[in-house]
């Protein structure tokens, strides 16, 4: 089966967004065997997207268009698959009762530009948008397939991974093949580090593993090819047992798990409670915490104490320990975490901070470098890192490192 | 003058790697008046490449191509160049030296292959590589205009800058053209609505105005072309005049400003300080006040009260009511807004609870509902808000629209 995939979209060649859509969807049709010969960018224009995507269906069997599924003017790609495929575009009922009752449970009145949403080519069987108002549409038409996927990746991945990847699997595997993936992720440890630990196995054929550099973490994606499900995942488990004897502890999850995740649902499975005082990282640990549902029961609170007073006052940190080792130094980041445990009787607590930057750094103390306090019942230590970066990428590093400090306590702990 | 972007590499097909390169090119290029109607990414298949070249230069005036001047067999991006314009490959005694020279330089002995990087169509001007081995080359040939780029960033964003802007400068803008653009941001308002509100203008021609929805807020690109930068601004002018006549106080900010750095840099002018109380957003606002550089002088604290225990200890929130009242209440709002305030003598506080779910809700308080709490000089007062979406996008959300109270709080006091 060949493929083509074409974005749609102005403020793409504009340059105004990167596509990060495009590279997720070629590892997932690559993972299922499913060539890509050809990826297009257009603009939010009828006339040329319906001669890319002409040229595009005499060419491949499946076309994959990404975006141009909003409510306004410039969203025509529906409207466009329809016009080329010769087909009417119609009202979706169901979909037009699931994007009526998101706007009646916030309140809102609905406008006629919203409801387009709910429109699609005749023969198209919609897909429902786990997250957004826009369904997609799968069109089977003279033996080739045309897929239409919303922009935002939020909306995307979803989508992709509850109906586009079931539904091409059947496609393109036909009867007697499947192919199942297995996403095994890394902390702690470059990406360079950990390819370098399973070079050897990178060649193997079925199945394979590929890494993939994340933000702060590394993911090896396993994917193996059999006649069912039972031996796909057989296939995989030789190879995954393989690269868990190479990468040890520095693999923290597998599939849909984030470090968060894993720390949090490690914590309530203790029965831990966690309190953060983030100086450097200004909530970020908490936001990470608290986008895991459930996180409630084991998140106390957070501290966020970007100022010396705010130190003394909500984690008692005394003032003449910041005046003589300075806000940025083990004591402080120990002291942080101590005050944070005896404010709140939390179990694990973390105390964070450091130089973010761009200003602040001095030669004594650049910019990246930052002190994590961790306090569990076996007592109080710091630890020193210094991070690259921007401002933001200091932030995220020095957030990872902390959720994997609990992890790796938990792990040594259990 | 109209131009199509080739990316060549099957490792971009195959979504090992992203390409940042098109959308830093497509901005060169849209600044430079240039439209791109096409972006193709094609892997490193001879015959594919030669098809859609052949296809660029019937549509376009300007074909530039990335990637495939490496020395290994793959690399076949200058060949198929010379194929398709009937042209043969000779050796540029310039460029030959330079690898020559590289590889003296390293004391590493220089393979076939690398000279082959050497090589360029007959009629092709070279463009030196200040970083790598691989030089770029022009060719220009009945009308039209082929420029081959390497594909690492490191070696194609130097090459552009000092290469391919010079001359395209001359080429596409001779009788003198810019382009220039600026972003509106625009907030609490939706895509649909703030679209109808300029709807008229969507149809103007130079400048040009359209819409791209972000997370939470909406954005509109202003597009002018003129004989020189300052006629641009001045068209730019008179359209965005209009833009704000209709869309008054949603507009926040420009271009690069974010609601969070309007915000902080608003409340730094005023000399105002700011405490966060956060429930449901979990520290979200804490994190993205604090991703703007200089945010310490007006952010003195957080507190991400996630428990009603942090509610009281923290915020001397009345256990009675979070009791009558639930923690989810205007009451509750207002009370986290006030104890920050009185713990830590901030101008401006905000007390935000609400329920993100997916669990926790009920009918009467359903999932996405979210008060806000905002205490300035002026007193105190709590809005009610019912967001749709994930937990992730009920946090975004809220946090956008406590950012937004603080704003429009400052507008009306200034």
């Amino acid at each position: 089966m060949r493929a083509e995939m074409i974005s749609v979209g102005t403020e793409l060649l504009l340059g105004q967004i990167v596509d990060t859509n495009a590279p997720y969807l070629s590892t997932v049709l690559s993972a299922l065997g499913i060539d890509v010969y050809y990826r297009i960018t257009v603009g939010d224009n009828a006339a040329r997207l319906a001669e890319t995507l002409r040229t595009a269906l005499s060419r491949a069997d499946l076309v994959i268009t990404i975006g141009g599924l909003g409510p306004t003017q410039d969203d025509l790609t529906k409207e466009t698959i329809a016009k080329v495929l010769g087909e009417q575009m119609v009202m979706d009922p169901e979909s037009e009762k699931v994007i009526r009752a998101f706007f009646e449970r916030r309140g809102l009145q609905i406008a006629q530009s919203n409801l387009k949403q709910a429109l699609k080519p005749e023969t198209g069987m919609p897909m429902p948008n786990s997250v957004g108002t826009a369904p997609g549409v799968i069109v089977e038409k003279a033996g080739k397939i045309v897929i239409a996927l919303p922009g935002p990746p939020g909306e995307l991945m979803p989508m992709v991974e509850k109906s586009v990847i079931p539904y091409l699997s059947q496609k393109a595997l036909g009867a007697p093949t499947v192919l199942v993936s297995r996403i095994l992720k890394v902390v702690g440890i470059g990406e360079s580090a950990a390819e370098e630990k399973v070079k050897d196995l990178l060649s193997n054929r079925n199945p394979t593993i590929a890494p993939y550099a994340g933000a702060g973490e590394v993911q090896f994606r396993i994917s193996a090819k059999a006649s069912n499900r039972e031996e796909a995942l057989e296939l995989i488990a030789g190879l995954e047992q393989k690269a868990r004897e190479r990468l040890g502890e520095f693999i923290y999850g597998v599939d849909e798990e984030t470090l968060e995740s894993v720390v949090v649902h490690a914590l309530i499975e203790r029965k831990l409670t966690l309190v953060l005082a983030e100086s450097c990282t200004g909530g970020l640990i908490a936001h990470r915490v608290t986008n895991v549902p459930g996180s409630s029961n084991t998140f106390l609170a957070g501290i966020v104490s970007y100022s010396n007073r705010a130190k003394s006052d909500f984690l008692d940190v005394p003032e003449d320990l910041i005046y003589t080792h300075g806000a940025v130094s083990p004591e402080v980041a120990e002291a942080m975490a101590n005050g944070a445990a005896a404010r709140t009787g939390a179990d694990i607590t973390l105390g964070v901070t450091g130089i973010a930057g761009p200003g602040g750094g001095s030669a004594e103390k650049p910019v990246g470098l930052v002190y994590i306090g961790l306090r569990t019942p076996d007592g109080t230590s710091a630890t020193k890192n210094v991070f690259g970066g921007s401002r933001i990428e200091i932030k995220l590093r020095a957030a990872q490192a902390a959720l994997n400090l609990v992890r790796t306590w938990l792990l040594r702990d259990a």
